[in-house]
Protein backbone atom coordinates (compact mmCIF):
# COMPACT_ATOMS: atom_id res chain seq x y z
CA UNK A 1 0.00 0.00 0.00
CA UNK A 2 1.40 3.55 -1.05
CA UNK A 3 0.92 6.60 2.12
CA UNK A 4 2.29 9.65 2.58
CA UNK A 5 4.42 10.33 5.32
CA UNK A 6 6.22 13.67 6.09
CA UNK A 7 6.28 14.92 2.20
CA UNK A 8 6.98 11.24 0.85
CA UNK A 9 5.00 8.60 -0.91
CA UNK A 10 6.14 5.25 -0.02
CA UNK A 11 5.15 1.89 1.06
CA UNK A 12 3.47 1.62 4.13
CA UNK A 13 5.80 -0.74 5.89
CA UNK A 14 8.77 2.05 5.14
CA UNK A 15 7.26 4.43 7.86
CA UNK A 16 8.90 4.48 11.04
CA UNK A 17 7.04 7.02 13.43
CA UNK A 18 9.86 7.98 15.95
CA UNK A 19 9.25 7.11 19.68
CA UNK A 20 9.55 10.58 20.10
CA UNK A 21 6.81 11.05 17.82
CA UNK A 22 4.34 13.76 20.40
CA UNK A 23 1.31 11.77 18.77
CA UNK A 24 3.47 8.73 19.78
CA UNK A 25 4.59 10.00 23.48
CA UNK A 26 1.65 12.49 24.27
CA UNK A 27 -1.79 12.14 22.05
CA UNK A 28 -0.65 15.66 20.82
CA UNK A 29 -1.93 14.90 17.48
CA UNK A 30 -5.01 15.34 15.34
CA UNK A 31 -6.86 13.03 12.71
CA UNK A 32 -9.36 13.28 10.30
CA UNK A 33 -11.07 10.73 7.85
CA UNK A 34 -12.32 11.87 4.37
CA UNK A 35 -14.60 9.37 2.19
CA UNK A 36 -13.98 8.68 -1.81
CA UNK A 37 -17.18 7.24 -3.76
CA UNK A 38 -15.81 6.07 -6.70
CA UNK A 39 -12.78 8.27 -6.17
CA UNK A 40 -14.01 11.02 -5.58
CA UNK A 41 -13.45 12.68 -2.39
CA UNK A 42 -16.85 13.57 -0.53
CA UNK A 43 -16.66 17.31 1.40
CA UNK A 44 -13.12 17.17 1.56
CA UNK A 45 -13.05 20.73 1.82
CA UNK A 46 -14.75 20.73 5.29
CA UNK A 47 -13.15 17.86 6.95
CA UNK A 48 -9.84 19.51 5.75
CA UNK A 49 -11.62 23.13 6.92
CA UNK A 50 -12.61 20.87 10.33
CA UNK A 51 -8.35 19.73 10.12
CA UNK A 52 -7.61 23.29 9.83
CA UNK A 53 -9.61 24.38 12.98
CA UNK A 54 -8.00 21.88 14.95
CA UNK A 55 -4.66 22.87 14.29
CA UNK A 56 -5.14 26.73 15.42
CA UNK A 57 -6.52 25.42 18.32
CA UNK A 58 -3.78 22.78 19.38
CA UNK A 59 -1.76 25.52 17.89
CA UNK A 60 0.03 23.24 15.90
CA UNK A 61 2.14 25.16 12.81
CA UNK A 62 3.74 24.25 9.82
CA UNK A 63 1.13 22.46 7.78
CA UNK A 64 -1.82 23.98 5.89
CA UNK A 65 -4.40 21.51 5.67
CA UNK A 66 -6.14 22.13 2.28
CA UNK A 67 -2.40 20.67 0.96
CA UNK A 68 -3.86 17.73 2.17
CA UNK A 69 -6.15 17.23 -0.53
CA UNK A 70 -3.95 16.85 -4.02
CA UNK A 71 -2.25 14.58 -1.31
CA UNK A 72 -5.47 12.05 -0.71
CA UNK A 73 -6.35 12.13 -4.43
CA UNK A 74 -2.73 10.94 -5.73
CA UNK A 75 -3.09 8.29 -2.98
CA UNK A 76 -6.25 7.29 -4.50
CA UNK A 77 -4.74 7.12 -8.06
CA UNK A 78 -1.60 5.45 -6.71
CA UNK A 79 -3.57 2.56 -4.93
CA UNK A 80 -5.45 2.08 -7.95
CA UNK A 81 -9.08 3.00 -6.04
CA UNK A 82 -10.65 5.56 -8.43
CA UNK A 83 -13.31 3.15 -9.07
CA UNK A 84 -14.33 1.66 -5.47
CA UNK A 85 -15.42 3.31 -2.44
CA UNK A 86 -12.22 4.08 -0.16
CA UNK A 87 -11.71 5.63 3.23
CA UNK A 88 -8.70 8.20 3.39
CA UNK A 89 -7.40 8.56 6.73
CA UNK A 90 -5.10 11.99 7.71
CA UNK A 91 -2.77 12.32 11.12
CA UNK A 92 -0.82 15.14 11.92
CA UNK A 93 1.12 15.01 15.41
CA UNK A 94 3.41 17.91 16.70
CA UNK A 95 6.42 16.26 15.55
CA UNK A 96 9.11 14.33 16.97
CA UNK A 97 11.49 15.93 19.50
CA UNK A 98 12.95 15.20 22.91
CA UNK A 99 10.25 14.53 25.15
CA UNK A 100 8.71 17.50 27.48
CA UNK A 101 5.53 18.42 28.21
CA UNK A 102 5.97 21.80 26.60
CA UNK A 103 5.63 22.65 23.03
CA UNK A 104 9.25 21.51 21.45
CA UNK A 105 11.57 24.19 19.92
CA UNK A 106 9.63 26.45 17.33
CA UNK A 107 10.38 25.26 13.42
CA UNK A 108 9.77 21.55 14.81
CA UNK A 109 8.03 20.07 11.71
CA UNK A 110 4.70 18.32 12.26
CA UNK A 111 4.45 14.76 11.22
CA UNK A 112 1.64 14.30 9.09
CA UNK A 113 0.57 10.79 7.54
CA UNK A 114 -1.60 10.10 5.10
CA UNK A 115 -3.45 6.47 3.99
CA UNK A 116 -6.15 5.36 1.48
CA UNK A 117 -7.87 2.17 1.05
CA UNK A 118 -10.28 0.72 -0.42
CA UNK A 119 -14.00 0.70 2.04
CA UNK A 120 -17.16 -0.73 1.26
CA UNK A 121 -20.46 0.37 2.77
CA UNK A 122 -21.57 -1.42 6.06
CA UNK A 123 -25.03 -1.91 3.56
CA UNK A 124 -26.46 -5.50 6.44
CA UNK A 125 -25.76 -2.32 9.28
CA UNK A 126 -27.33 0.26 7.17
CA UNK A 127 -30.59 -1.94 5.89
CA UNK A 128 -31.25 -3.93 9.23
CA UNK A 129 -29.92 -1.21 11.64
CA UNK A 130 -27.47 -2.74 15.09
CA UNK A 131 -28.16 -2.14 18.76
CA UNK A 132 -26.52 0.08 20.85
CA UNK A 133 -25.62 0.64 24.75
CA UNK A 134 -25.13 3.79 26.75
CA UNK A 135 -21.85 4.60 28.45
CA UNK A 136 -20.59 6.88 30.94
CA UNK A 137 -18.79 9.95 29.01
CA UNK A 138 -15.29 9.83 30.78
CA UNK A 139 -13.57 12.02 28.24
CA UNK A 140 -11.83 15.23 28.29
CA UNK A 141 -13.72 18.78 28.02
CA UNK A 142 -12.75 19.59 24.37
CA UNK A 143 -14.04 16.39 22.10
CA UNK A 144 -15.01 19.05 19.54
CA UNK A 145 -11.36 19.23 18.52
CA UNK A 146 -10.88 15.83 16.52
CA UNK A 147 -7.85 14.31 18.60
CA UNK A 148 -6.07 11.64 18.46
CA UNK A 149 -6.99 10.69 22.41
CA UNK A 150 -9.41 8.08 21.69
CA UNK A 151 -8.40 6.07 24.82
CA UNK A 152 -12.21 6.50 26.41
CA UNK A 153 -13.93 5.54 22.69
CA UNK A 154 -11.91 2.58 22.43
CA UNK A 155 -12.90 1.67 26.28
CA UNK A 156 -16.69 2.25 25.46
CA UNK A 157 -16.80 1.09 22.31
CA UNK A 158 -15.10 -2.35 23.29
CA UNK A 159 -18.09 -2.55 26.12
CA UNK A 160 -20.55 -2.14 23.39
CA UNK A 161 -18.53 -4.92 21.18
CA UNK A 162 -18.97 -8.07 24.18
CA UNK A 163 -22.41 -6.60 25.06
CA UNK A 164 -23.06 -7.18 21.25
CA UNK A 165 -24.11 -3.98 20.16
CA UNK A 166 -22.38 -1.62 17.47
CA UNK A 167 -22.15 1.34 19.08
CA UNK A 168 -21.91 2.94 22.23
CA UNK A 169 -23.71 6.68 23.01
CA UNK A 170 -21.91 8.69 26.04
CA UNK A 171 -23.66 10.01 28.40
CA UNK A 172 -23.05 12.87 30.76
CA UNK A 173 -24.77 15.25 32.96
CA UNK A 174 -28.08 13.40 32.23
CA UNK A 175 -27.65 14.40 28.48
CA UNK A 176 -27.26 12.16 25.35
CA UNK A 177 -24.00 13.46 23.61
CA UNK A 178 -22.66 11.51 20.86
CA UNK A 179 -21.63 7.42 19.95
CA UNK A 180 -17.64 6.67 20.95
CA UNK A 181 -16.79 6.91 16.90
CA UNK A 182 -20.19 8.76 15.34
CA UNK A 183 -22.57 11.05 15.46
CA UNK A 184 -26.26 10.50 16.81
CA UNK A 185 -29.16 12.29 15.81
CA UNK A 186 -32.79 11.46 16.98
CA UNK A 187 -36.55 11.28 15.50
CA UNK A 188 -39.22 12.39 17.71
CA UNK A 189 -42.84 12.39 16.58
CA UNK A 190 -41.54 12.74 12.94
CA UNK A 191 -38.86 15.82 13.99
CA UNK A 192 -35.81 14.77 13.66
CA UNK A 193 -33.76 15.83 16.80
CA UNK A 194 -30.11 17.19 17.20
CA UNK A 195 -28.32 17.39 20.10
CA UNK A 196 -27.00 21.01 20.23
CA UNK A 197 -23.25 21.09 19.40
CA UNK A 198 -21.05 21.89 22.82
CA UNK A 199 -17.32 21.49 23.79
CA UNK A 200 -18.50 17.72 24.12
CA UNK A 201 -19.55 16.95 20.83
CA UNK A 202 -17.52 16.24 17.51
CA UNK A 203 -19.01 18.87 14.68
CA UNK A 204 -20.07 15.91 12.23
CA UNK A 205 -19.74 16.45 8.63
CA UNK A 206 -21.85 13.73 8.06
CA UNK A 207 -24.54 15.64 10.39
CA UNK A 208 -24.51 18.48 8.37
CA UNK A 209 -25.13 16.43 5.48
CA UNK A 210 -28.12 14.97 6.86
CA UNK A 211 -29.48 18.12 8.19
CA UNK A 212 -29.67 19.29 5.13
CA UNK A 213 -30.98 16.58 3.73
CA UNK A 214 -33.64 16.56 6.12
CA UNK A 215 -34.45 20.12 4.87
CA UNK A 216 -34.65 19.42 1.44
CA UNK A 217 -36.97 16.36 1.97
CA UNK A 218 -38.96 18.94 4.24
CA UNK A 219 -38.31 16.73 7.34
CA UNK A 220 -38.98 18.78 10.21
CA UNK A 221 -35.93 19.04 12.78
CA UNK A 222 -34.48 21.28 15.68
CA UNK A 223 -31.62 20.99 17.58
CA UNK A 224 -31.81 21.03 21.04
CA UNK A 225 -30.04 18.96 23.96
CA UNK A 226 -31.62 15.27 24.65
CA UNK A 227 -31.84 14.26 28.01
CA UNK A 228 -31.17 10.24 28.73
CA UNK A 229 -34.27 10.56 30.29
CA UNK A 230 -36.42 11.06 27.00
CA UNK A 231 -35.18 7.82 24.98
CA UNK A 232 -37.45 5.72 26.04
CA UNK A 233 -39.78 8.70 23.45
CA UNK A 234 -37.74 8.49 20.49
CA UNK A 235 -39.59 6.72 17.74
CA UNK A 236 -35.90 6.48 15.46
CA UNK A 237 -32.36 6.54 16.83
CA UNK A 238 -29.21 6.69 14.30
CA UNK A 239 -25.64 7.09 14.01
CA UNK A 240 -23.91 8.78 11.57
CA UNK A 241 -20.24 8.38 10.55
CA UNK A 242 -17.91 9.21 7.35
CA UNK A 243 -17.59 5.60 6.93
CA UNK A 244 -21.00 4.43 7.81
CA UNK A 245 -23.23 7.18 6.05
CA UNK A 246 -26.02 6.38 8.03
CA UNK A 247 -27.36 3.31 10.26
CA UNK A 248 -30.57 2.76 12.57
CA UNK A 249 -30.01 2.01 16.18
CA UNK A 250 -32.87 -0.62 16.42
CA UNK A 251 -32.09 -0.71 20.25
CA UNK A 252 -30.32 0.74 23.35
CA UNK A 253 -29.35 -0.82 26.20
CA UNK A 254 -31.77 -4.41 24.80
CA UNK A 255 -34.65 -1.54 25.17
CA UNK A 256 -36.60 -1.69 21.60
CA UNK A 257 -36.50 1.69 19.73
CA UNK A 258 -40.20 2.60 18.28
CA UNK A 259 -40.88 -1.01 16.99
CA UNK A 260 -37.31 -2.53 16.81
CA UNK A 261 -36.39 -1.88 13.43
CA UNK A 262 -35.43 0.95 11.01
CA UNK A 263 -37.75 4.16 11.22
CA UNK A 264 -39.38 5.66 8.23
CA UNK A 265 -37.58 8.66 9.02
CA UNK A 266 -34.18 7.23 8.90
CA UNK A 267 -35.21 5.37 5.73
CA UNK A 268 -35.85 8.52 3.91
CA UNK A 269 -32.92 10.00 5.07
CA UNK A 270 -30.73 7.07 3.99
CA UNK A 271 -32.02 7.59 0.68
CA UNK A 272 -31.72 11.40 0.14
CA UNK A 273 -27.98 10.95 1.70
CA UNK A 274 -27.23 8.62 -0.89
CA UNK A 275 -29.27 10.48 -4.00
CA UNK A 276 -26.89 13.71 -2.37
CA UNK A 277 -23.74 11.64 -2.66
CA UNK A 278 -24.60 10.34 -6.42
CA UNK A 279 -24.81 14.10 -7.15
CA UNK A 280 -22.26 15.83 -4.82
CA UNK A 281 -19.38 13.48 -5.20
CA UNK B 1 21.79 5.42 22.47
CA UNK B 2 20.68 2.01 23.46
CA UNK B 3 16.96 1.44 23.97
CA UNK B 4 14.45 -1.59 23.90
CA UNK B 5 12.09 -2.02 21.79
CA UNK B 6 9.57 -5.44 21.67
CA UNK B 7 12.11 -7.84 22.99
CA UNK B 8 15.28 -6.23 20.94
CA UNK B 9 18.19 -4.16 22.21
CA UNK B 10 19.48 -1.78 19.02
CA UNK B 11 19.48 1.86 18.68
CA UNK B 12 17.53 4.19 19.08
CA UNK B 13 17.59 5.23 15.38
CA UNK B 14 16.76 2.27 14.74
CA UNK B 15 13.22 1.99 16.50
CA UNK B 16 9.96 2.13 14.05
CA UNK B 17 6.81 2.30 15.33
CA UNK B 18 4.02 1.45 12.71
CA UNK B 19 1.94 4.15 11.64
CA UNK B 20 -1.04 1.27 12.81
CA UNK B 21 0.60 1.10 16.07
CA UNK B 22 -2.96 1.87 18.63
CA UNK B 23 -0.11 4.21 20.97
CA UNK B 24 0.09 6.89 17.99
CA UNK B 25 -3.75 6.06 16.49
CA UNK B 26 -5.34 5.96 19.60
CA UNK B 27 -3.09 7.23 22.91
CA UNK B 28 -4.52 3.16 23.73
CA UNK B 29 -1.32 2.75 26.23
CA UNK B 30 0.74 3.53 29.64
CA UNK B 31 4.05 4.73 30.35
CA UNK B 32 6.27 4.99 33.24
CA UNK B 33 9.32 7.02 34.53
CA UNK B 34 11.73 5.27 36.86
CA UNK B 35 14.67 7.15 38.15
CA UNK B 36 17.80 5.49 38.86
CA UNK B 37 20.77 7.37 41.09
CA UNK B 38 24.00 6.32 40.23
CA UNK B 39 23.25 3.70 37.98
CA UNK B 40 20.74 2.10 40.63
CA UNK B 41 16.95 2.18 40.30
CA UNK B 42 14.62 3.88 42.76
CA UNK B 43 11.51 2.24 43.58
CA UNK B 44 11.29 0.13 41.05
CA UNK B 45 8.86 -2.45 42.09
CA UNK B 46 6.35 0.05 42.97
CA UNK B 47 6.67 2.06 39.70
CA UNK B 48 6.20 -1.47 37.61
CA UNK B 49 3.87 -2.51 40.10
CA UNK B 50 1.48 1.09 39.05
CA UNK B 51 2.21 -0.07 35.35
CA UNK B 52 1.22 -3.99 35.70
CA UNK B 53 -2.02 -2.21 37.65
CA UNK B 54 -2.63 0.36 34.48
CA UNK B 55 -2.52 -2.92 32.20
CA UNK B 56 -4.88 -4.52 34.41
CA UNK B 57 -7.17 -1.58 34.14
CA UNK B 58 -6.92 -0.90 30.19
CA UNK B 59 -6.99 -5.15 29.62
CA UNK B 60 -3.53 -4.80 27.66
CA UNK B 61 -2.20 -8.42 28.06
CA UNK B 62 1.19 -9.99 26.61
CA UNK B 63 3.52 -8.12 29.54
CA UNK B 64 4.44 -9.00 32.70
CA UNK B 65 5.35 -5.81 33.67
CA UNK B 66 8.20 -7.09 36.39
CA UNK B 67 9.95 -7.99 33.19
CA UNK B 68 10.91 -4.82 32.97
CA UNK B 69 13.02 -4.34 35.73
CA UNK B 70 16.27 -6.35 33.85
CA UNK B 71 15.78 -4.42 30.75
CA UNK B 72 16.49 -1.46 32.04
CA UNK B 73 19.37 -2.50 34.25
CA UNK B 74 20.54 -3.37 30.64
CA UNK B 75 20.11 -0.07 29.21
CA UNK B 76 21.94 1.71 32.53
CA UNK B 77 24.76 -0.33 31.61
CA UNK B 78 24.37 -0.88 28.05
CA UNK B 79 24.18 3.42 27.66
CA UNK B 80 27.13 3.40 30.64
CA UNK B 81 24.78 5.03 33.18
CA UNK B 82 25.99 3.73 36.27
CA UNK B 83 28.20 6.07 37.23
CA UNK B 84 25.52 9.09 37.21
CA UNK B 85 21.59 9.84 37.53
CA UNK B 86 19.46 8.57 34.97
CA UNK B 87 15.42 8.57 33.80
CA UNK B 88 14.45 5.29 32.52
CA UNK B 89 10.62 5.96 30.26
CA UNK B 90 8.84 2.50 29.28
CA UNK B 91 5.92 2.93 26.98
CA UNK B 92 3.42 -0.21 26.43
CA UNK B 93 0.36 0.15 24.10
CA UNK B 94 -2.22 -1.88 22.52
CA UNK B 95 -0.08 -3.13 19.66
CA UNK B 96 0.21 -2.45 15.97
CA UNK B 97 -3.11 -3.76 13.92
CA UNK B 98 -5.73 -2.66 11.33
CA UNK B 99 -7.32 0.62 12.60
CA UNK B 100 -10.81 -0.01 14.84
CA UNK B 101 -12.00 0.93 17.90
CA UNK B 102 -12.67 -2.21 19.64
CA UNK B 103 -9.93 -4.17 20.58
CA UNK B 104 -7.55 -5.90 18.22
CA UNK B 105 -7.74 -9.64 17.74
CA UNK B 106 -6.58 -11.82 20.90
CA UNK B 107 -3.35 -12.39 21.03
CA UNK B 108 -1.64 -9.17 19.33
CA UNK B 109 1.73 -8.49 21.00
CA UNK B 110 1.65 -5.09 23.13
CA UNK B 111 4.14 -2.70 21.83
CA UNK B 112 7.23 -2.06 24.45
CA UNK B 113 9.64 0.59 24.56
CA UNK B 114 12.06 1.24 26.81
CA UNK B 115 14.79 4.20 27.12
CA UNK B 116 17.36 5.53 29.37
CA UNK B 117 19.31 8.57 29.76
CA UNK B 118 21.47 10.71 31.75
CA UNK B 119 19.65 13.45 34.54
CA UNK B 120 20.22 15.80 36.54
CA UNK B 121 18.20 16.70 39.52
CA UNK B 122 17.12 20.58 38.87
CA UNK B 123 19.30 21.50 41.75
CA UNK B 124 18.45 25.49 41.10
CA UNK B 125 14.72 24.67 41.23
CA UNK B 126 15.12 22.90 44.19
CA UNK B 127 16.75 25.60 45.97
CA UNK B 128 15.40 29.08 44.54
CA UNK B 129 11.73 27.23 44.08
CA UNK B 130 9.40 28.12 40.79
CA UNK B 131 6.27 30.09 40.15
CA UNK B 132 2.68 27.75 39.84
CA UNK B 133 -0.08 28.68 38.22
CA UNK B 134 -3.54 27.64 38.05
CA UNK B 135 -5.09 25.39 35.22
CA UNK B 136 -8.58 24.20 34.46
CA UNK B 137 -8.56 20.36 34.73
CA UNK B 138 -10.06 19.33 31.27
CA UNK B 139 -8.98 15.78 31.47
CA UNK B 140 -10.70 12.56 31.39
CA UNK B 141 -12.16 11.06 34.65
CA UNK B 142 -9.11 8.10 35.31
CA UNK B 143 -6.45 10.36 35.81
CA UNK B 144 -5.21 7.51 38.38
CA UNK B 145 -4.21 5.63 35.36
CA UNK B 146 -0.45 6.56 34.14
CA UNK B 147 -1.54 6.72 30.11
CA UNK B 148 -0.49 8.88 27.06
CA UNK B 149 -2.95 10.64 26.51
CA UNK B 150 -1.65 13.52 27.71
CA UNK B 151 -3.06 16.45 25.68
CA UNK B 152 -4.37 18.07 28.72
CA UNK B 153 -1.42 17.85 30.69
CA UNK B 154 0.68 19.49 27.55
CA UNK B 155 -1.42 22.53 27.13
CA UNK B 156 -1.93 23.46 30.58
CA UNK B 157 2.29 22.71 30.77
CA UNK B 158 2.65 25.16 28.11
CA UNK B 159 0.21 27.06 29.78
CA UNK B 160 2.28 27.62 32.44
CA UNK B 161 5.97 27.87 30.63
CA UNK B 162 4.18 31.22 28.45
CA UNK B 163 3.35 32.56 31.96
CA UNK B 164 6.73 31.88 33.20
CA UNK B 165 5.87 29.58 35.60
CA UNK B 166 7.76 25.82 36.18
CA UNK B 167 3.99 23.67 37.06
CA UNK B 168 0.53 23.97 36.09
CA UNK B 169 -2.15 23.24 39.03
CA UNK B 170 -5.61 21.47 37.71
CA UNK B 171 -8.35 22.42 39.50
CA UNK B 172 -11.84 21.24 39.36
CA UNK B 173 -14.80 21.77 41.33
CA UNK B 174 -13.44 23.91 43.38
CA UNK B 175 -10.62 21.41 44.30
CA UNK B 176 -7.05 21.57 43.81
CA UNK B 177 -5.92 18.50 42.22
CA UNK B 178 -2.18 17.74 40.75
CA UNK B 179 0.03 19.50 38.60
CA UNK B 180 0.01 19.29 34.92
CA UNK B 181 2.98 16.83 34.99
CA UNK B 182 4.11 16.31 38.72
CA UNK B 183 2.44 15.24 42.22
CA UNK B 184 1.06 18.65 44.56
CA UNK B 185 1.34 18.89 48.51
CA UNK B 186 0.71 21.76 51.06
CA UNK B 187 1.45 22.52 54.44
CA UNK B 188 -0.47 24.45 56.78
CA UNK B 189 0.17 25.38 60.03
CA UNK B 190 3.40 22.99 60.16
CA UNK B 191 0.57 20.45 58.51
CA UNK B 192 1.81 18.09 55.56
CA UNK B 193 -1.17 18.58 53.85
CA UNK B 194 -2.08 15.82 50.71
CA UNK B 195 -5.05 16.13 48.47
CA UNK B 196 -6.98 12.42 48.41
CA UNK B 197 -6.38 10.57 46.27
CA UNK B 198 -9.26 9.73 43.67
CA UNK B 199 -10.08 9.20 40.06
CA UNK B 200 -8.00 12.48 39.42
CA UNK B 201 -5.37 11.89 40.92
CA UNK B 202 -2.45 9.75 39.65
CA UNK B 203 -0.97 7.80 42.79
CA UNK B 204 2.47 9.08 43.24
CA UNK B 205 5.47 7.47 44.12
CA UNK B 206 7.19 10.38 45.02
CA UNK B 207 4.64 11.16 47.27
CA UNK B 208 4.39 8.28 48.95
CA UNK B 209 7.92 8.19 49.64
CA UNK B 210 7.68 11.85 51.05
CA UNK B 211 5.20 10.76 53.11
CA UNK B 212 6.98 8.07 54.62
CA UNK B 213 9.55 10.69 55.66
CA UNK B 214 7.17 13.54 56.80
CA UNK B 215 6.18 10.43 59.27
CA UNK B 216 9.94 9.48 60.05
CA UNK B 217 10.23 13.30 60.34
CA UNK B 218 7.49 13.51 63.38
CA UNK B 219 6.31 15.92 60.69
CA UNK B 220 2.16 15.78 61.16
CA UNK B 221 0.31 15.19 57.87
CA UNK B 222 -3.27 14.31 56.51
CA UNK B 223 -5.06 13.53 53.93
CA UNK B 224 -7.85 14.96 53.05
CA UNK B 225 -9.43 17.46 50.00
CA UNK B 226 -7.86 20.89 49.48
CA UNK B 227 -10.22 23.64 48.15
CA UNK B 228 -9.09 26.64 45.05
CA UNK B 229 -10.12 29.01 48.07
CA UNK B 230 -7.67 27.71 50.71
CA UNK B 231 -4.93 28.14 48.89
CA UNK B 232 -4.49 31.76 50.18
CA UNK B 233 -4.35 29.76 53.91
CA UNK B 234 -1.05 27.67 53.10
CA UNK B 235 2.29 28.34 54.08
CA UNK B 236 4.03 26.24 51.30
CA UNK B 237 3.20 24.65 48.49
CA UNK B 238 5.33 21.99 46.89
CA UNK B 239 5.81 20.06 44.02
CA UNK B 240 6.71 16.26 43.90
CA UNK B 241 7.79 13.69 40.54
CA UNK B 242 10.40 11.00 39.74
CA UNK B 243 12.60 13.36 37.97
CA UNK B 244 12.23 16.90 40.06
CA UNK B 245 11.74 15.25 43.73
CA UNK B 246 10.78 18.15 45.74
CA UNK B 247 10.55 21.37 43.84
CA UNK B 248 8.83 24.15 46.29
CA UNK B 249 6.44 26.38 44.33
CA UNK B 250 7.01 30.05 45.42
CA UNK B 251 3.75 31.40 43.65
CA UNK B 252 0.58 30.47 41.98
CA UNK B 253 -0.61 32.86 39.55
CA UNK B 254 1.43 35.51 40.40
CA UNK B 255 0.69 35.54 44.32
CA UNK B 256 3.46 34.44 47.26
CA UNK B 257 3.54 31.40 48.77
CA UNK B 258 4.49 32.30 52.62
CA UNK B 259 6.69 34.79 52.45
CA UNK B 260 7.57 33.99 49.08
CA UNK B 261 10.55 31.82 49.45
CA UNK B 262 10.36 27.97 49.88
CA UNK B 263 9.61 26.89 53.44
CA UNK B 264 10.97 25.00 57.05
CA UNK B 265 9.10 22.07 56.05
CA UNK B 266 9.90 21.78 52.15
CA UNK B 267 13.49 22.35 53.21
CA UNK B 268 13.08 19.57 55.92
CA UNK B 269 11.40 17.00 53.72
CA UNK B 270 14.15 17.50 50.54
CA UNK B 271 16.68 16.99 52.85
CA UNK B 272 14.52 13.84 54.39
CA UNK B 273 13.92 12.41 50.84
CA UNK B 274 17.97 12.70 49.76
CA UNK B 275 19.06 11.34 52.59
CA UNK B 276 16.24 8.77 52.57
CA UNK B 277 17.09 7.94 48.60
CA UNK B 278 21.12 7.80 49.72
CA UNK B 279 20.59 4.67 51.85
CA UNK B 280 17.59 3.31 49.62
CA UNK B 281 18.58 3.12 45.97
Amino acid sequence: MMVHFNGQFLEKTQVAISPDDRGFLFADGLYEVIRSYSGRLFRAAEHLERLAHGLKELRIEGLDARSLQPIAEQLITGNKLEGTDAIIYFQVTRGAAPRTHEFPAAGTPPTVYVQARAYSRPTKLQDDGAAAILAADQRWSRCNIKTTGLLPNILARQQAHEAGAFEAIFTRDGLLQEGSHSSILFVKKDVLVCPTLTNRILPSITREVVIKCAAAESIEYEIRSCREGELATFDEVMMLGTGVEIVPMTSVNGRKIGHGYPGRITRKLQKAFRDHVAVHS
